[in-house]
C-alpha cells in the first residue's frame, strides 16, 4: 500500500495502530511526499481503509435522534437541530438526522430520516399511537450504533428505559429529572453504567443550559472536596421574591408570575419547592452524598396542607399570607439582607427554603428570574466557583439538550 | 458461543454489532438466564472478548500522561493525580500513569511508569538533559496509543509541537495559552484539527479551573449567536482595583500585590494587560470571530513606554500614576459606578481597559481576585450566562487540566 498524501509518518503509523494493524516494514521516499507501508495480504483494505479515513477524509459522523416528549423543549431541541444541521455537517462533519420522535399520543419512528420541519404532520399522516416500549424497541436493535435516545418528558418512567438502552450501547440524554432524583438505588444503578462508560448525560435537570452538573463532575473526578453548594434553583419563585422586594403583596406577585407564564399552571407546583428539592437532590448526589428523597429537608412558601385544595381554593386563601411575607421582607431589608428561596447542601444535609442572606452571599445580587449555584469546595475555598444566568425557558434547556446529545456523540464516537 | 450471565440479551446484540460480529442465529433458554448465539468460527475469539469485556468487566481506561512544566501548575497537578489515582482505578477502572516529565532542564521518560510521588528525585538520577523534540518523539511512537500530552510550560514553541502529536492520534491537553493566542493561521489549524475529531483541550488558558471555554464552545456549537463577552480576566488587576477602592494609592496597592506573590515578577506583565489580551482574543475566536493579535485593542493601566525602563526605575516612576488613579476613583464612586480592567468581544471587536461599570453590570459586584466572563447572546438575552470565582492560582489550574485530560481519556477511549 503507499499514500500519495503521506504528510505525516507517525500520522499513518499511529492510524494503523489504533486499528490493530501491524507494519511489517516501510520506506519513505526522499521527497517526503510519499511512503510505502507493507502489511499482510489480508490486513490490505483495511489499512487503506483505515489511511483514508483518518487522513484523507475527517471522521463522519452520524447521529440518529430518538426524541420523546415534544413538548415545549423537544419542539424546541428540534428546531435548533434543524437550524443548525447544515453548519455541524460542514464544520465538523457530523450528520444529525431526527429518527424517532414521541410525544404523549403519537409516535414516528423513520429510521432513514424525519424532515425536521414537517415532523409534526407526518406524525398526523404516518404515525401510530404512542408506545414508549416500543419506542425503545426500535433503539436497542443492533443495526443502528449511532442513535441516541433523548428523554424531554416528565415522566416518572425512564430509569428502567435508560438501563435498557445503555446495556445496548445507546447513549441517553434527559432533561427529565425524575430518573436522577427518585429512590437512591435507582440513581446508583445509572452512575455505576456511566463509571462503566456508559454514555449518560444529563446537564440540563439543573439550571437549564448553564454549566452545572458538568462543573461539579470535573471538581469530584479530579479529587476536590465540595463542603457545600448553595443555589437559587427556581426562576419562578425569584421573580416572585423580586416583586415582593419591589413593594407588590405576595399574592400579587404569584398572579403576575402566574399570568406571564413563568409558573407551572399549579402555582403550587412552584410554590412547595419540589423541584427545587429535586435539584438540590440531584447537586447532592453529584456531589457524592448518598440522599433519598425524603433526606431533603423542604420548607414550602405556602402551608402543605393547601395541596389538598382546589385550585380556585388555593387562590382565595393566597392573600392570607401577604401580611406575613411582607413582615419577612421589612425585617430583612432592615438588616440589609435579601430573602432568597435557598437550596443548599452542607455537610450530607440538603435544605431548601426560605432565607435573608447578607451582602457578602452570592446570592445578594440576584434579581429577576436567574438561577445561581455556588461551589464551595476544598480548592475554591476563599470565594466559591458560581455559575449564574437564565436556569429555565425552552431554548436554553433545548440548547443544553442539544449539546448533551453531541458531547453523546462525541464519546461515543468509535472506529 | 454461551454466555452464562447474558442480564441483557439487548446488551450482547449491541457489543456485537459494535465489533462488526454478525449473529447467525440465537436461543434463549426459558431461565432466562442464559442464552446461545451462533456466529462464524473466524469470529469466536472476538466475540468472547467482546462479550466478557463489556458485560462481566467495565471498560478499563489506561491512561499514559507525558507533562511538559513542572512549574507551580504542573506540580501541583502531579499530586492531584497522585492523590486521586487510587479512587479513579477504583470507581471507574481508570487507570492514570505518568509515563514522562520535562522540565525546562531536565527529562525523564519510562513507560512502565514514573513514581509520582519521587518524580524529581528520580528526574535527577535517571532524566537526560531536556530535549522536547525528542520527549515528542517518545509520544508519537505508535505503540502507546492511549498517551496524553500536557502542556504546562509558558513556551511559544508548542504550537507546530501539538500539530505532530493530533497527526499522531495522541490528544494535548494545554495550560500553556500561546499556542492559541498567536497567529490565526495557527489557531486555525488546532481547530480544523479538532473538528475533524482530534482531542485538543484547553479550557485553563481563560479562567483557569472556571467552566468557560467548554461552556462557550456549547454555545456556539448549538447555533446560538455569542454577541458580547464581558470579562475580568485579571485576578492580579482585580486585586489592585479592589485596594484602591478602599483608599490605598495605587503604587502601593502595586506592590501590595507583588509582595503577596498575585502578580508575575515583573509587574508589568500584568498592568501592560498582554495576558487579559490573550484571553479575550481566545474567547473572541472560540466565539467565532476571525481575530489577529494585533486586532485586540489594549489600553495598558501604565504608560507602554515604561516597558523600555528597568524593573527599578519602573518602581520608582510608578508613585507618579497615583493621583490620576485615585481621581478616577473618585469620579467613578461619585457615579455609583466601578473600576474594571475589563476584556470584550462585541461585534467581532476586542478591546481591554479600564472602565467605570454601572451598577446593573455583572462586574459591579465582583471583588478581590475573582475572575468573571459574562456571555449574552441570541439566546441568554435578557441576562447573560455568568462564570464566576477564583480564575487564578496552581491547584484550580491543574483541577482544570486534570479535568481535561479526564474528558480526552474518555473522547479517546476506543474498543
Amino acid at each position: 500500500a503507499s499514500s500519495g498524501r503521506a504528510t505525516s509518518t507517525f500520522g499513518l503509523f499511529g492510524v494503523l495502530a489504533s486499528h490493530g494493524i501491524p507494519v511489517q516494514t516501510f520506506a519513505g521516499g526522499s521527497s517526503e511526499r510519499n511512503i510505502s507501508i507493507a502489511t499482510s495480504r489480508a490486513n490490505e483494505v483495511r489499512a487503506l481503509n483505515a489511511i483514508h479515513g483518518a487522513l484523507l477524509f475527517p471522521t463522519r459522523r452520524t447521529i440518529d435522534v430518538y426524541l420523546a416528549g415534544a413538548g415545549r423543549v423537544g419542539a424546541a431541541f428540534l428546531e435548533q437541530l434543524r437550524q443548525q444541521a447544515e453548519t455541524l455537517a460542514r464544520d465538523e462533519n457530523t450528520h444529525v438526522r431526527l429518527a424517532g420522535v414521541a410525544t404523549s399520543k403519537r409516535m414516528l419512528i423513520d429510521p432513514r430520516g424525519i424532515d425536521q420541519a414537517a415532523w409534526r404532520a407526518r406524525m398526523e399522516a404516518d404515525g401510530q399511537p404512542c408506545d414508549l416500549e416500543r419506542f425503545i424497541d426500535a433503539l436497542v436493535e443492533p443495526r443502528r450504533p449511532t442513535s441516541v435516545f433523548v428523554d424531554c418528558t416528565a415522566s416518572d418512567q425512564p430509569a428502567s428505559w435508560f438501563l435498557r438502552l445503555i446495556a445496548a450501547g445507546v447513549p441517553v440524554i434527559a432533561a427529565n429529572k425524575r430518573p436522577f432524583a427518585g429512590p437512591l438505588d435507582a440513581y446508583r444503578k445509572l452512575k455505576d453504567a456511566v463509571a462503566r462508560g456508559a454514555a449518560v448525560h444529563y446537564e440540563t435537570t439543573v439550571g437549564a443550559g448553564l454549566p452545572v452538573l458538568g462543573t461539579l463532575s470535573d471538581l469530584v473526578r479530579t479529587g476536590d472536596r465540595v463542603n457545600s453548594i448553595d443555589g437559587v434553583l427556581s426562576g419562578t419563585l425569584g421573580f416572585v421574591l423580586d416583586r415582593l422586594r419591589g413593594g407588590t403583596p405576595f399574592s400579587a406577585a404569584v398572579k403576575d408570575a402566574h399570568a406571564r407564564g413563568y409558573s407551572e399552571p399549579d402555582p403550587r407546583d412552584d410554590l412547595m419547592g419540589a423541584d427545587v428539592a429535586r435539584k438540590i437532590l440531584i447537586l447532592g448526589r453529584e456531589a457524592g452524598y448518598p440522599l433519598e428523597p425524603d433526606a431533603v429537608t423542604t420548607i414550602p412558601l405556602v402551608p402543605a396542607e393547601w395541596s389538598a385544595l382546589s385550585l380556585d381554593d388555593f387562590w382565595r386563601e393566597l392573600p392570607s399570607l401577604d401580611g406575613m411575607f411582607a413582615a419577612k421582607q421589612t425585617d430583612a431589608a432592615g438588616s440589609g439582607r435579601r430573602l432568597c428561596y435557598l437550596a443548599r447542601v452542607s455537610d450530607g444535609r440538603a435544605t431548601v427554603g426560605l432565607e435573608a442572606v447578607d451582602q457578602s452571599h452570592p446570592c445578594a445580587t440576584l434579581s429577576g428570574t436567574d438561577n445561581l449555584i455556588a461551589f464551595s469546595t476544598d480548592r475554591y475555598d476563599t470565594t466559591p466557583l458560581v455559575v449564574r444566568g437564565p436556569g429555565a425557558g425552552p431554548y436554553v434547556t433545548a440548547a443544553g439538550v442539544f449539546a448533551d446529545v453531541l458531547r453523546a456523540a462525541r464519546t461515543a464516537d468509535r472506529p
